[in-house]
């Protein structure tokens, strides 16, 4: 009980579940003891007076990915996990995509070799899998997923990666016999492609005609025909970045119906409006991002979702596009038409410290709450639980240590990724990450990044766990 | 870091957020450590193989209640804490009711009378409000409340506790004023008084005419009302004892509007049906409660439920008489009819190892939520977290840790209640506790009650939290 | 095939189902044929080019009903059906109203004295029952039923008429036997009561808090509870003056799961909203009705209604107070609170313009739909059919012909009723009634009332028949 | 007023919102006047006592269409129309479908060729649109849907005919701006090939797999995707052969958005369940048709949509294959696997007679539905009214008098279709059409066809209707 490399004194710890006050003791990068009065470590941090939660999980951003039309991500995997770190976050799970005709498993080694030395936290792959032949489904997949890739995204729009009914199906009874978790991304591709074709030839070029070429129903559509493929097969299947009223009646019919859907969303669903896409000189193109921000009412009920159950994880989507940047949001040039303009908006750095302020010092949900949705149900989905996701006995010791006594007006100067904007730039927050550790070594303090490239280790993912707690009521009215 | 007085030593600890495994330090009653390899305590218990979980805390019980219709409670507070003692339970919050005419005051004095040196384990108060005068609500409810009994009961039916809309209203409006808990027993009074009227005219008099004359739309319709009557007050609600689909859809439809609408069941509604009311020479009368056990297309809907977030609270409406017993289930001869049976079952003592073994070993709900359910939101919602409610530093150390290679059949006369029959003889269990551990004390182990009458304490109740996790999903299959 | 008295020539008419165009045969006041080139009759009306309708069957309305609150209703049954003829209307349905204490067969007698002699137009009468005393329900209600009074309508608030959910069941349970119809006035008494306390406690005592004391939720709670009253019963409900979505969604769920539960709105709900409450010096008493105006918002899910089934009958219910007297809207005084101003509104004449005008000719709702709205299915559903409600042989000789080519501007003073105002005033329509007739008379035409006082007649009611057609679509797009 | 052909003497008229009692008189195939004691004709029926209703229209049927696979449809324009007319029906409306690569003009060219001279009723044309390219989309349909053939038929499955989701929503912006209505079938393809390509590995290739293969959720995909695609266009749609519950849900949700969202049901849908597609010796493939029939809690949802609004149209899908055949049913031999017996039932003949005896004699629907379910809305939206689809002044003279005091059992062999068997074998019905007059004419009376070969016409259909009236519901109950 005692030789702890690091004591985090006096934590107000949170779980997905409870809160207690504790030190906790930390040897060898993991938690090894969690009581009052533990025996001193080499290091101590005193949390007095602060939360003190597990370090974010971000089940969903987009780093150095290879794109093959002419854009780049402005983050490679140091950028990206350093921001990441500096927000509050430990592990990120970007992804390994398959380009059409390629193998998996040249995807991996591929995303391997862009990840290797630079990343300053832990991390593990998602695959992206746009190509199924039946190489990729009797054997690639199958491998993988026994290899530690025990998730992977599918897309229903994008032409270079989008899947049909019947190739989705036939992925999803890979999952369904080899225990991997299926991300979805739902929109009808069809009925972009018509609208948009519709929209330019009537002239409606602008990025805000991007928002009017991806209606709600065209995500609705398409989240209905997931969740019937995965009734069909009988596998847990997770809809991505949901935003707004039709789709989440969607997914709460289906779980109100005992079947397996998660649901996932992202700051720009509770941030930003299809306004954010106005703007002159283009600059309604740096919130252009699928499916597109709705409108307050949409806001509302998304944060309804966050409570009530439909949502289990809060993810960024985060996609580094530069604004004014010929391989960026300009890619096509400044008279560029909405549908030429690269989809994605950043936000690794600033996903905990919006959803903290926002969302559990304004009591729309609670502090387990957050926990559950930035954290644990992301390891537990991803099969990185129990060793990340929660402060307990036998976890990494990846922790972050709020402060919540401070005034922050978002700057992207002040972010650490490589992307010129920030969708969020000039929000008043009221809460940031003061320390975050990552496997018991601090990687951010101070308003300082301590981070050492390269130490963040890849993790080989277990079959996923149903995600808990699935979802969170509001405060009680305090009398 | 030692000194402790108990270390239940290499446990898979559960709580309803996470599952570690170590030592738990245990001194003064309290949970002081988590770890591993935790020093000696000067009693240590082995529990390497099996589940630790918090011990169950039952927020539905009735005990030695007193009764103005000639009928008696099988259980006072030291057969009716011993059994649930002997079943995992370590916190019971029975009601404190009031009689029409009576100060809510008296009642709650009457009723520590009944208690005091009794009961073998923790217990506090819910009070039964049925006569909610200006004084009662101006004065004695804040008072009550302020005093630590924080959740209070109302009913929508039954002559002499029933409140009609207005006073329900009133009555809710304290509990926003003064932060309490409302449970509500929702069944629309008139329409059962109609049809039992009908029934009774129509010589329908066996027990099996109680599920007739409380039919599934007698139950919804109370629980549209109970939700709109708190949506319009602006505070949460606790829908008990939830019995099949129509009531369920209400919940749901509520609880996705963003109300916060809570929602409990019973073991009853999972392992009964409407045909254990038949059967001759009254035994029927031994599964007549109210709402009645209803078929297995609800038991379905209520599993569902339970899965999906609708219901945060497993309870098991202990309402004990004995059968064969002139205050009891007789208490109006051989040939009563159905409207003059007492309503309740007993099931204090097998709620947690029905729900272990049926829900947790079958793989329908997980581990986690087994506790939530049946511990941790119950402490929330009643005002009782963080002392009781989970395995945490700082908690009361009431653990139960489970045998789960065992062969049980559920006979009577192995139960420590006072009543002579239990609804569930001859059911075949996977499991059942081993060890109950309340504050630090060993009270039932090695299949014997080791409880000393009057050990356990009252509880006064802190505002309540909400409930977490609400909900948990199925286990994603094995591939 | 000769012998016709009148004969309207050239006429487009329109049924609930068809279209198309004759000559309309008349003879003893009843239609004889429909044909094309039928011989002269002693008098023709040209009707070319003009949509010729089924006279409007108004099913709720209020006329001369005694008062006992000092107000005094401003229309009787001359002015009353005056107005309602000059508006197209020829046969009304007011209410027999039975007072707390009194016999239904008092009320009716009373009711016929007041009638007698001064209508002129056919009129039947409801029933108000607001004391089901056993002798009422046992013996004159069903003798009442089989003299043609076949059709009441019971209050869930109002404290001189409310029943409670035992009274209704056993009222219902009549229905049921004998074969009558049952219209519901659904709010939740002891929510209105307990939020008008709230707000006259508050000082806000103007006729906008009207609209305040009696939410939406008020309103759906009492129509979910008087639907499942119905379903328990197992007999047919009409669910009158639906004012918005969430009843509207009760009452398209009990019809999905098939139910038989009819529903009824009214102009009130279409054109105007709680604004109408409010102006200086008691102005917004002038729209005090119950339930409330709504929003824009509740207006459009109405109009659907209108199309998509929800709703069967269109009403005016008329309750004339006059706005600037004594005994009208300012019996409680010029400085009356809202619960002390009389609940009701003029609409008799306006009803069938208002809808032809802003429903058919706008394309909203087809023409068809319109005549089954405001004729057919109120005939069938009150058991007026076929004698009323169709212009087909042997049907009475009710109709109206509509001038499309006008541009109306509502004025009270061009109306026939007593009231001194209209909630439409300054309304632009551009259809008006041009011509109708009751049973073959003319009494209406080149905008001058030709009814001679006493004409209308008393018709005893048959049992009801269902609504047809149930609902209309929009008119399909035009290329 | 006279000079009539024909007068139909004393007839209980029912149109699809009125019902009386009148003579009939008919000149020049049209209907001319209705009215009691016309004068004489030179020929008369006198239809005392009997129903007198518009004579049926199938609007979804097969006859003679071209197939390229080897087998052929049992019925050619003699046989169907023959047919047809003995059960009542006085108009069809099957399909000129185009094959893929062939013009839409040469279809309909094709199928003038195969109808003329044959039809013994009128006829008009569907198109089914399997191919359409812009010569299709931009000149064809404007071109076709101005000469008459203003409906057409798009398929979401079959390989030979299923049109991708940009087709669909292309197809339907021609519908939306010529003003023409489109039926939609609609399953998931692609799910039904996965699970036939399963079904088929496992071994199961009895005709009762077929079931197994296009489950419900199969086509609630389908049809939730079909309103999202008319939803996005802007355009009404028609549903076609509606199985079960989870279709009618998402019908029932879009019409209760507001949008123009129609349904139609069968026969099989009512009558025949799953289990009718089992049986020794391939007998199951008598009744394979797609959707495949459901089982008894489907039916009761389908016949509670006949009352509340749902459904529209009422149709057989006539669609005749020959069981011992080897043009038919065994076209891949006797032991042909399910996915190879080719889809379709015959019931022109039995429509009309099945729904009049078992709906409309027992009370599930009344008459007025009955006619606007088989005639009137089918008229409507098929621009056919009001040339057919009522008895009204200048309607054509389609006109069916039922025998309802009957008994008959259903035998093949009094059918006059060409095919061996018909799925309703041994029912018994109370009710059969007695007469059956098309354009005056008499084609069915007396058991015998009267009906001259090649006397049917061509007709030209108008821009489409909405139906009317949309619903029914049931009978109030007798008290």
């Amino acid at each position: 009980m005692d030789g702890f490399d690091l004591v985090v004194r006096n934590a107000h710890v949170v779980t997905a579940a409870d809160e207690f006050d504790c030190d906790i003791g930390i040897r060898d990068g993991v938690i090894a003891a969690l009581g009052r009065d533990l025996p001193a470590g080499r290091k101590e941090i005193d949390a007095a007076g602060r939360y003190v939660m597990p370090g974010g999980i971000d089940g969903h951003c987009h780093l150095d990915q290879p794109m093959n039309d002419g854009t780049k991500m402005a983050d490679d995997f140091y950028s990206g996990t350093l921001s990441a770190a500096c927000g509050g976050t430990t592990t990120v799970l970007p992804f390994a995509c398959q380009f059409k005709g390629q193998s998996l498993r040249a995807a991996v080694d591929d995303y391997h070799a862009r990840a290797g030395g630079k990343a300053v936290i832990d991390y593990a792959f998602h695959l992206i899998v746009s190509d199924p032949t039946p190489d990729v489904l009797k054997r690639e997949l199958p491998e993988l997923i026994a290899e530690g890739y025990t998730s992977f995204k599918i897309y229903m729009t994008y032409d270079d990666l989008k899947l049909n009914d019947r190739q989705i199906l036939e992925t999803l009874a890979v999952a369904r016999r080899e225990g991997a978790m299926v991300m979805i991304h739902a929109e009808n591709t069809d009925c972009i492609a018509w609208l948009t074709e519709q929209l330019l030839a009537a002239g409606h070029t602008a990025p805000r005609f991007h928002a009017a070429s991806r209606p709600m129903l065209v995500e609705r559509e398409a989240t209905h025909r997931a969740i019937s493929l995965s009734e069909l097969v009988d596998v847990p299947v997770l809809i991505v970045h949901v935003s707004g009223r039709e789709a989440v009646e969607q997914i709460r019919w289906a779980q109100g119906r005992g079947l397996q859907v998660y649901g996932e969303t992202c700051p720009q669903y509770l941030f930003l409006t299809s306004e954010h896409l106005e703007g002159e000189d283009l600059h309604g193109a740096k919130c252009v991002c699928s499916p597109p921000p709705r409108d307050k009412a949409n806001q509302k009920v998304v944060w309804d979702g966050l409570e009530n159950g439909v949502f289990q994880i809060f993810s960024s989507d985060h996609a580094p596009f530069r604004f004014d940047d010929p391989q960026g949001k300009k890619a096509a040039g400044e008279n560029a038409s909405f549908d030429q303009i690269p989809n994605g908006i950043p936000g690794l750095e600033t996903r905990m410290a919006l959803l903290f302020s926002e969302g559990v010092l304004t009591g729309r949900i609670d502090p387990q709450s957050f926990v559950a949705l930035t954290s644990t149900n992301v390891a537990r989905l991803y099969g990185l639980y129990p060793r990340k996701g929660s402060i307990a006995v036998g976890c990494d010791a990846d922790i972050v240590i709020w402060d919540t006594d401070v005034n922050v007006t978002i700057r992207n100067e002040m972010l650490h990724h490589n992307v010129d904007y920030t969708p969020y730039e000039g929000m008043h927050l009221k809460a940031w990450p003061g320390v975050t550790i990552s496997r018991g070594e601090v990687v951010w303090a101070d308003g300082r990044a301590q981070a050492q490239k390269g130490r963040g280790r890849f993790l080989e993912c277990t079959k996923p766990l149903p995600a808990r707690p699935k979802s969170e009521r509001k405060l009680v009215r305090e009398g």
